[in-house]
C-alpha cells in the first residue's frame, strides 16, 4: 500500500543565506521508491506560524509520516531528536522578530512529547550507510522545538494516525568558510533524509538499540 | 521561618575516583545562612537504587527544596536543569552493572517534568557571583536524568509542598590532568551550590530572563 | 609552460579502516588542466620510511610543486600548514611500531622550515568556492609534520626550485559515525586538493591576507 | 646559589576587562621559596612595545629565568609552548591599533625558537599536583607568539645564559560567564606558575616524557 512522507525545512534564519533544511528537502520532492512518495514543504522561521503552515501543508498532503527538519549549527552528526518540550524560550529573534521567553507552547500541552518516528532505527540505518548519525535528546528551545511540539500535539489530537517526529542537520559546507564548525555536504544530507523517510514509512516499530547520553 | 534545603550528589562513576557532586555537597552539609539549613546526603550512581536512597533522604530530612547534583564531565559552566524526561538509555553501565535501553521511569508518568526551582534565577546569580552558568535542556537519559525524574515524581505524588530540581556540574581540575576538557576548582562548585540553594530556598518564583538554546 | 604537481597521501593509522588523505589525492592521479599535470603517491605512516617514500617519488616525477597531505581527525577545516617543525615526539607509535618522543628530525637542520605554497592564496580560492579552509599554524609533531620537514629540507637542499607545503584535511563522514567529530565528503576534498594544486602551480607568491590565530 | 625568576603578564585585550596572565603574576611578585625569588611585570599587549618593556624589565632584574605568560582563551589547560615562530600575523588589532599580516619579527632571526624551559618536567609536575597541563606546540601569531619570539631571539644574542618561555594560561572562571569556554581559576592559576617558576629554576634539562600531538 502506497505511503507519502512530508518533509518539511525552515527558510533561512540567523544571519545566514540559506538553510541546508528546505536545500535538502526540497531536493527530495516528488520522489517515490518501493510505494513511498515524498512531498515538501517550506516552514518559516517563526513562532506559531511556523505550525500553521505546517498543518496547513498536514491538510493538503494527507501523510502517513511526517518529518520536519531544522539546521543546528555546531552539530557534526544528523540527529533525529527524542522529545519536544513544552516551552519556548528564544535567544535570538525569529524571522518577524518575535522573542518568546519561557512561554509553553500548548497551554493544555502535556511537558513533552515523544517522537513517534523510529529514530533509533533511523540512526543505524544511516550509519550503515556510512552517515554520521546519532540520536538527540534536546531539540532546542527555539522555533525547531515549537514546531515539532506543535506537531506531536496535532498529531495526538488528530486520528489520522499518522507518525512524526524531527531531524535536526548539520551546516553546509560554505557555511562554515568563516567559522570553525562541522558541516555535511548537501547530497550527503539529501541521502540522510531519504534514508529516515523510506525508514519511517516502512517500519512502525522501532528497535532497542544504545543511543543514550550521560548528561 | 526556617527553610531546610537537602543536597545531593552521586559517588564516582565511569571509571573516575572522585564525582566532583559528592565532592561538592558534602562541604556544604550542616551549613546555616539566614535562617536557611542545609544537609546533604550521598546517592549510588545505579538505576532505582539512588531514586529509593533519595526518597528514604527526603523523608528523614523534610526539606523545603532538594537539588540534586552530578557530573557534567565536558560542560564548562553549572547547568541548572530545565526538564527531567520519562526514559532511561545507558550508554555505559551503572555502578550495579545495569545498563537500561529506552525503558520508561515511572510506567504512569507523564513524558516529562519541569524543575521546580527558580533555574533563570540561579543561574542569574551565579553570574552576578561571576560564577559561568547557564540553563540546561538536557539531563542525559542516564542515572542523573533517572533521579531527576524519579524526584519530580515524588513531588508530584506528595503533598509536602516542597520544590526541586538537579544542577549538572563540570569535571574537577585534577579528573582532567588527561584529557583536554574543561573543569572547575572545588571551591568554586561549592560556592555555587551554597548560592543555589539559599537563591532556590529564598524565592518560588522565577524571573523572565532569556536562557534558551537554539537547538 | 607545462607543470608538475605531485600530491602524497598517508595509508590508514591510528586503527582507522581508511585515510581520507589517500583516498583524495589517488582520485586526481593523472588529472591534467591548464597545462598543469598532477601525479599521487602512496606514503607508508612510519617515521623516516614516509620521507624516503617521498624522496624517491620526487625523483620519479621531478615535480615542479610538491603538496603532502595527511588526515587532521577533529578539524573542520582543510588547513594548508604554515610551518613545520624540527622535532618528532609520538604520543601513538606510527605504522612500524615506532614512538620517538624529542628527537630531532635533521640533525643539521633549522628549528623550522615554512610552507613555500601560496596558502593565504590558496585559503582564499577554496573559501571562494564555498570549501571550508584555514590557515593551521601547526602540523603537531607526528608523522605528518615530519614528512612535511624532511620535503621542506629536502627541498631546501635541492636545486630544483621546486616549491612544497602540505595539507591536513578532516575525517570523511564514514570514519565519524561513532564519533561526535567534523567531516568533510570525499568530493569536497578532491575537489579542494584540485583547487590547491592548481594554485600552488599557478601563482609563485603569496597574498597578504589575514590568517592568523590568537594562539 | 640563590636564582631568579622574571615571570610577565599581558593587560587585558580583545574587549576582555581583565587577563588572568597579570592577573596571576603580580600575586607572584616577591615570593622568594627554595633560594628562588620571583619577580613580576606587566607587559602591553603590543606588537614591538611588549618586547621593549620586557628587554627593559630583563635588564632591571637580570633573572637566570624568564617565563612569560598570556591568556589563550578556549584552552582547558595550563600550556607550556614547545616553539615560538617568526611570523606576526594578526586576527584582531593589537591594544595600539597594529595588526600586521605576515611579517618577520626579526629580519636576520631564525624561523623558529624552542623554548629553554624544561616543558615536559613543568608539565608532569602540574599533573602530579592535580592541575591540568599540557605541551602546546603552537603559540599563534598574535601578540603572545610575538613577545615569546623576541624574548628567544633577546636570549640568544645574550651572553647572560638565562634561560626562558612561555605559558598559555586559560580564561578565569569570570570571563566565560556569557561564554561556553573552559576556565580555571586564578588560585589555580597562580599555583600552576609558581609551580613552573620553580620547576624551571630547579631543572637546567627537560625528562623524556611523552607530550606530542597528531595534528
Amino acid at each position: 500500500m502506497k505511503k507519502k512522507v512530508l518533509l518539511t525545512g525552515f527558510d533561512p534564519f540567523g544571519g545566514e543565506s540559506v538553510n541546508p533544511a528546505w536545500e535538502a528537502v526540497k531536493r527530495l520532492h516528488g520522489e517515490t521508491a518501493r510505494d513511498i512518495s515524498i512531498a515538501a514543504e517550506k516552514i518559516p522561521t517563526v513562532f506559531g506560524k511556523s505550525a500553521d503552515v505546517l498543518e496547513k501543508a498536514i491538510e493538503k498532503h494527507q501523510p502517513d509520516i511526517i518529518i520536519c527538519t531544522g539546521q543546528a549549527g555546531g552539530r557534526p552528526h544528523i540527529t533525529p531528536e527524542r522529545i519536544a518540550i513544552n516551552i519556548d524560550d528564544a535567544r535570538i529573534a525569529d524571522n518577524e522578530g518575535m522573542m518568546p521567553i519561557d512561554e509553553n507552547i500548548a497551554q493544555d500541552g502535556p511537558a513533552a512529547y515523544w517522537s513517534t518516528l523510529p529514530i533509533k532505527r533511523i540512526v543505524q540505518t544511516l550509519k550503515h550507510n556510512g552517515i554520521p548519525a546519532s540520536v538527540s535528546n534536546s531539540a532546542g528551545t527555539f522555533v525547531c522545538n515549537h514546531l515539532f511540539y506543535r506537531l506531536m500535539h496535532h498529531l495526538a489530537l488528530s486520528s489520522s494516525g499518522a507518525r512524526g517526529g524531527f531531524i535536526h542537520i548539520p551546516y553546509l559546507p560554505e557555511q562554515t568558510i568563516d567559522k570553525k564548525e562541522p558541516s555535511l555536504s548537501l547530497d550527503v544530507i539529501v541521502e540522510a533524509l531519504r534514508i529516515a523517510a523510506l525508514t519511517a514509512a516502512s517500519h512502525e516499530t522501532d528497535i532497542r538499540e544504545q543511543g543514550g547520553s550521560l548528561d
